[in-house]
Formats: C-alpha cells, structure tokens, sequence
C-alpha cells in the first residue's frame, strides 16, 4: 500500500502499426500483482492518435486532460477531462488528439490480455 | 460508444457503517456489460472518510482532485492529484479527506464483486 506519482512509471512508446504519438505508462498490471485487470495511462501528443483497432477485450476509459475525439467505423465522438467511454469487446476504436497539449486518459483493460 | 460526463452518473450515499461524507458514481459495470472489472467514482466531502475495512478483492485507484490520506493498520500514507494505489486483497484501507474540497478518485474492483 505504497501511493506513486504516475510519473514515476515509466512511459513507453505504443509501437503498434497505425499509432503515432503514442505512450503508455502501466500504472497497475500483473507486475503488481494485479491479477483481474491493468490500469494504464496513455497520453498522445498534439497531432498524435492510436490505431484503428478492434480487439475482443474491453477498455474502460477516463479522460483526465486535453481534447480530443474516440472515432469508430461509422462515428466519431468529441472528448473533454471527466468523460467515460466504455468500448466493448470487438467495437473498432481510435482515440485522436484533438488539442495543442497532450491528451491524457486512464484506460483499463482485463489482465488476461496484458 | 457513447462517451458520456462522469456527473451524469447518479451519485450515491455511501451507507456502509463507518463511513461518513462518502458517496460514489458507478461509471461502468455490469448493468453496462462490463463483465470483468467496475470502474467507478468516489467523492468524499471535507471531513469525510470511507470505512476502514477489508475484503478479499483488490482496488486500483487514482486520484483525481482534492487532497487526503489514505490509512492503514500501521501507517498513513497523503495523496493528491496523480497518485496512484494498488490496494490488495485483505489490505485493510480507509480514505480520508484532508482539505477543503471535494477529494475525489476513480476506484476499479473486479466485477463479482458489485
């Protein structure tokens, strides 16, 4: 039971095809001994996103900073700090940074996917 | 996806015995179809605490706003906006706020337990 600032985790580069941008911090994961699910911070540069993508896990999101949008197959929805999107398993995502400073949101995902 | 302001959520009394100023908004859970992990959040008012107590699931917390504390059998540890927590399974755990507004953090359980 030891409270850490999330910048301490280190913040890696999401080197998957189609992300620009792009850095995740793995603030709680099995490392941790977090069995059930992992706590992740993104944070996407000005101009950055995530890929396009689709996945049969869900994420549960909450913006903490910056601007920007969630677009699907068919949509496209704006984000602001205090917003939750819950993206079900197989619903094509990408998160987009819409501001000029970095876009900052909680996404967890089920552990055994980590 | 439909990404939504968290204080859409209802916010609800905390009514478990020692707690006092505690309330908490259920963002995503199984009534969403959210099957694995709940993601929700917590407000405590000025001089408000959750219960000290235990259980046999964990908590993965962030702080969001607000200043407080959070206590154990041992030890005290503050908090303020970024931090981070694993509290495990049996860690026996209270929030405290220690300023002078609302202290609030976003606490995710695994979902048999909601």
């Amino acid at each position: 039971l030891k409270p850490f600032n999330y910048t301490k985790v280190e913040l890696e580069q999401v080197t998957e095809p189609g992300a620009n941008g792009a850095k995740i911090r793995w603030l709680i994961s099995k490392k941790d001994g977090a069995l059930n699910f992992a706590m992740r911070l993104i944070e996407i540069e000005p101009n950055g996103y995530s890929s396009l993508h689709q996945h049969d896990w869900e994420h549960e999101v909450f913006i903490l900073e910056g601007k920007g949008c969630i677009r699907s197959k068919n949509n496209e929805e704006s984000l602001n700090p205090g917003d939750v999107i819950y993206i079900e398993p197989l619903e094509w995502h990408q998160l987009i940074n819409k501001g000029n400073s970095i876009f900052k949101f909680i996404c967890s995902i089920p552990s055994q996917t980590d």
